[in-house]
């Protein structure tokens, strides 16, 4: 069983993320990336695919063309996990390039 | 601009697709594909963006793990064309591997 984020946790992690949204139905964090085109965008998805896949910490996501929508929380732990503020980090990074 | 399916083409060729369902909403073809795993939809994914960049033709798509949700339609027709009926056999040739 992995650990849900403390309401402390939560105070002192969430603000340090770079456009996360809390969604509070889900206890997810989201966030919307946007590239030039679909190679961009679906060479994105396919790093953060690695990332993933080596984390076993898979997102929930979508993509419409040059737009991926990526939806971070923790089925094990009922809602937001550490993992999921390190998948974010992780994420930004890709994008970051 | 592309033309969009004409009702004695929608008669002719919806039927003739495996397991693709109507969207009326947005004139779609909607179909979930499973998979064992992550790696599993997003290898099937990967074969689908090399495909769908070669035609031009984008699917709108989400993957939750090893489920991946596959949207297509043509906004250029304002609905369904011929590329739609296309892509959505290309798409099932990958998933039959």
């Amino acid at each position: 069983m992995i650990a849900k984020l403390t309401d402390g946790e939560r105070s002192d992690l969430l603000p340090t993320l770079d456009g996360w949204a809390h969604e509070p139905q889900r206890d997810a964090l989201t966030k919307r990336f946007t590239f030039d085109d679909f190679v961009g965008a679906f060479g994105f998805m396919t790093q953060v695919a690695l990332l993933a896949e080596k984390a076993d910490h898979h997102p929930e996501w979508s993509n419409v063309y040059n737009r991926v929508d990526i939806l971070l929380t923790t089925h094990d732990a009922g809602g937001l996990s550490q993992r999921d503020i390190e998948m974010a980090r992780q994420i930004d990074a890709v994008a970051k390039g």
